[in-house]
């Protein structure tokens, strides 16, 4: 555990031991991990990074909760951030990159933080993880908690994607669908877990996932040459990739690895769920609850995210804004992507797109900017969601045959 | 184009300058690149690789039939290998190795073949590529296509799994489904594509997909070490990874940086499906037309491969076998890999798995032999696969409390 000093909440500032399982603070806040950079300095730079060869996140081993012999990993992380000229070119967008964290593991970012907290937990004792998740998370827990030979409890809302439901059936997971949403899971996990001897890895309810996913600033930072982009679009349900990203920048900065500019972070949300945006407008500091949450773009459907008082801040204190997309831009923008360059993503990353292209419009975003686009998983996750736009049988080059086309 | 001296034709060793573009040669064999190994042993060696950064299959562009400057890449290959110690235990094997093909661009390993042959084709002057395919090579064909702004017509049976439909439409494709198998779909294209201006870059009817597939063997290589399993358990379709594996052993041969010893090659296939089991049985040098072909595993229903010779050579020459397994024992393997070592394979995958079982109960395989299993794709290709399997509302915890949870 290496250079972990402790534990913090993130409201009240109240001490925790790293060295046992926590979840919430008493005051209802998250943990987060806090380093002794003096300390790290002394032993890591970036020039061992420059000839360091490993291509996953455990890269940043002395910046995370665990050395990297002991982790729970399928190779997750150092995922692929290009630049898009293409896409570019038909947005008007001259400096315009893309992360792609369909890449991963289980298709989506959502495999950075479960490989931290599935090795955390695994180490300090735990047997069984809980999780309510819109999808991704759940997928993910199932496939480390495989790994590492423990027993996964996933709760899911009951229109999950099949891609989600399936991968925890082959996975191995215990799955209960939920006629509700994540909320809803949420509070089943937080009724049962005691009782069944659970250790509840629901996003921000332990320390450890926010620290794999903070490894997406980190690569961020060390693939552009230690530089950070002006502006990153990041699809905004749970916003951890958000928190983590902006704790990523501040502990570089620690490192002395980057200097005092920041990208403004903008929180990209779905028309039918969107208390970021609704609280960042109305200038509070943390959301209300949603009403009627709906989008296709289930990893965007958290009616009150836990994290949302970091979130608000980050978007805040780095100069960028918070804005809501309707479904049907985020999937032109997936297929904006598509066609333009060879990604299939998840709605969510369409909605950065379409996000994108709002900014550019109204003037937020200058066209010379360099703007990261960042893409949270692979469209293979929603099959359901592009089923109803791409018609199989009505559709596509046979119907100008009269139909399917019958060899001879 | 460095150091490829000329195309050689498998069959009838005719050569062909690679400056120009290439289906097959007049005797219907196909082509295969040549190098000058002498000069790359030159230039490039063992100790460049190992301080090589570089995270893709395009390190060993030396090797390669274009400079990596130029390639039309997604970040294909150098997937993770890695030891499998769960499943081993399960399945009493010793040695016991995974890689995990899945985690290519387009889930699948034909995104290595594609990043070859959209890159050569783009660069000798093809603007329209077309390809009949059991799926995942449409899919990949549809990615690069995109990459490179060429366009994509795609052939594929009208029963190909969602997945690979929705992407090839997401990557903006011209798909046309066709009511018969795979074999049905490459007549189309042979009839159709002169008039209307299509490059053929079918499986081995042009020469260059089959450069990317063998970046399979020089990374199983290069990750053990340089040195090799003693048996390499590979899902057979159309067999280009087993050929392509084939090549690079004999291409590092000649490089010196492996020594005489090969893994047994295995090929896996479908009962519903068999040709090469069927002409390694036969000791028969080709395979016959399969009839009735059938398996839920879409991309080894390829009733008879147009590299069969070339499979069948390499499976016989490396001591190896052939095998055929059920379609329940494939999934079966899926989620004997899924629950043990957190991989959602295709059940492509899961055969391997499966034939790995049947060879160590009948003593072809030892228990203590260095096993590598190759996973080709990701399970979230094959939803329609697995929805029969784990039947959303009729299994899991939900049950056991009633039906469905609704929270209070």
């Amino acid at each position: 555990m290496g250079t972990i000093k402790h534990l913090a909440c993130g409201l009240c500032e109240r001490t925790f031991s790293p060295g046992q399982l926590h979840n919430l603070c008493s005051c209802g806040g998250s943990l987060f991990a806090r380093y002794d950079f003096a300390a790290i300095r002394q032993t890591w730079n970036k020039g061992d990074l420059a000839t360091d060869r490993r291509c996953d996140m455990w890269r940043y081993g002395p910046v995370l909760p665990a050395d990297s012999q002991e982790a729970v990993t399928l190779t997750e992380g150092w995922t692929p951030q290009f630049t898009a000229w293409a896409l570019g070119f038909e947005l008007k967008a001259g400096n315009l990159w893309i992360k792609d964290d369909g890449r991963n593991p289980t298709d989506s970012f959502k495999a950075r933080g479960m490989s931290t907290a599935v090795t955390l937990a695994k180490k300090l004792g735990a047997r069984k993880l809980a999780v309510a998740s819109a999808g991704n998370a759940a997928g993910a827990l199932a496939a480390y908690s495989a790994a590492a030979g423990l027993q996964a409890y996933i709760f899911m809302p009951k229109d999950v994607p099949q891609g989600n439901f399936l991968e925890c059936k082959a996975f191995g997971a215990h799955v209960t669908l939920v006629d509700g949403l994540i909320s809803d899971c949420g509070k089943i996990v937080a009724e049962r877990k005691e009782r069944e001897g659970w250790f509840d890895v629901s996003t921000l309810k332990e320390p450890y996932r926010i620290e794999g996913k903070k490894t997406m600033g980190y690569e961020i930072a060390e693939q552009l040459g230690w530089t950070l982009p002006d502006a990153i679009l990041y699809p905004c349900g749970g916003g951890v990739g958000l928190i983590g990203m902006w704790k990523a920048f501040a502990e570089l900065a620690e490192l002395g690895w980057i200097g005092s500019k920041r990208p403004k972070m903008i929180a990209v949300q779905a028309e039918g769920c969107q208390p970021i945006v609704d609280a960042f407008q109305r200038e509070e500091p943390s959301s209300r609850m949603w009403p009627d949450a709906h989008t296709l773009a289930s990893g965007l459907r958290v009616p009150k995210p836990l994290g949302d008082v970091h979130v608000l801040r980050a978007v805040r204190e780095s100069g960028g804004t918070a804005i809501a997309v309707s479904d049907g831009e985020m999937m032109d923008g997936v297929e904006l992507l598509g066609r333009n360059e060879g990604i299939f993503a998840a709605p969510e990353g369409g909605a950065a797109v379409a996000g994108l292209r709002r900014l550019l419009e109204n003037g937020f975003l200058k066209r010379d900017e360099h703007i990261l686009l960042y893409n949270t998983g692979s469209g293979l996750k929603y099959l359901e969601a592009f089923s109803a736009r791409y018609r199989r049988q009505r559709e596509g080059e046979q119907d100008k045959l009269g139909g399917l086309i019958t060899p001879r």
